[in-house]
């Protein structure tokens, strides 16, 4: 074998190896969207007054980003964001079908005399629904830190994500309000 | 009218309002059972390590209560207790009669094969039931601060409704520990 076959066939070794990889580091992004998360950590805000309480639970899969000020910046933000808003669901798949359609049937109630054509309505309808998605859970709000309206809080849980490396998932909140009657 | 009748008339006036007052006063007592208690404060305790978090709301009558020190130290306490010993209910009310039911026939199932008298059997099922609230339900349960084990948290309740004047409730609280499956 010449210099120039052996080098070829580096070469091509090399070319396999590299998108072996390629196609491992693609599988291994995939597979974290199904790796557990069974670390994290629990945050709380106390409003001034002591009258909005909020406790947030933000999970990830290692002890070690649990700890890091990126989590822990984010936990802050969640809970300070869930004492402002109060969403109801942490996310848009945690709204009962139940409340979709009592929702839907209000708005269909609400326009029931302004005789529109049945496909602009469903139109009107999913696009109130979208509002309501973003007015009630958590991750489709806006982020009330950004002025500018553009960022979402599920925006802040992506750039935790890739700055950590790691599957960050909120869990669950709580909001207390005194006077509240539940 | 002399001095003698007029200082008996006035001796009498007094009894009367004495008598009055002091029967306003118990039914004052009585009455505040049923005052509502629309004030309050929310309180959180993270602990050392943030893997457990828990929020606590008391209610009380008046403002000027709720930011007194004896609440603030009501709350601080309460939020410890319900960290160290996770309670599922504030109070034995809250139990739902189906838990109730089930609990017992665990208790029933395992002395099936002692033959004890039925009505044997039916005290020492609402001895374990009892216990069961004493785990259970945080009002029920011994204060972790109290190292003999005498004090109830209901009674640090009843201390803050004497020291305050005040109907004081504890409304809800929440929980959250990281890696729990719920």
């Amino acid at each position: 074998m010449d210099c120039k076959s052996a080098l070829d066939a580096v070469q091509g070794d090399l070319t396999a190896a590299v998108e072996f990889l390629r196609k491992k580091g693609l599988a291994d992004a995939a597979k974290k969207q199904h790796r557990e998360a069974r670390e994290g950590m629990v945050s709380a805000y106390i409003h001034p007054g002591a009258k909005i309480g909020v406790l947030v639970e933000v999970d990830c899969e290692t002890d070690f980003v649990a700890r890091t000020e990126q989590l822990q910046q984010l936990v802050r933000d969640l809970a300070m964001q869930v004492a402002a808003t109060s969403p109801s669901y942490v996310a848009r798949d945690d709204v009962p079908a139940a409340v979709l359609e009592k929702e839907r049937e209000i708005y269909r109630t609400q326009m029931a005399d302004q005789k529109k054509p049945p496909q602009v309505l469903d139109k009107i309808v999913e696009g109130k629904i979208e509002k309501f998605y973003g007015e009630q859970c958590l991750l489709e709000q806006p982020f009330i830190k950004d002025p500018s309206g553009k960022t979402a809080v599920k925006d802040l849980v992506a750039q935790a994500t890739a700055q950590t490396g790691e599957r960050i998932v909120v869990k669950r909140f709580a909001r207390f309000q005194v006077g509240e009657s539940a």
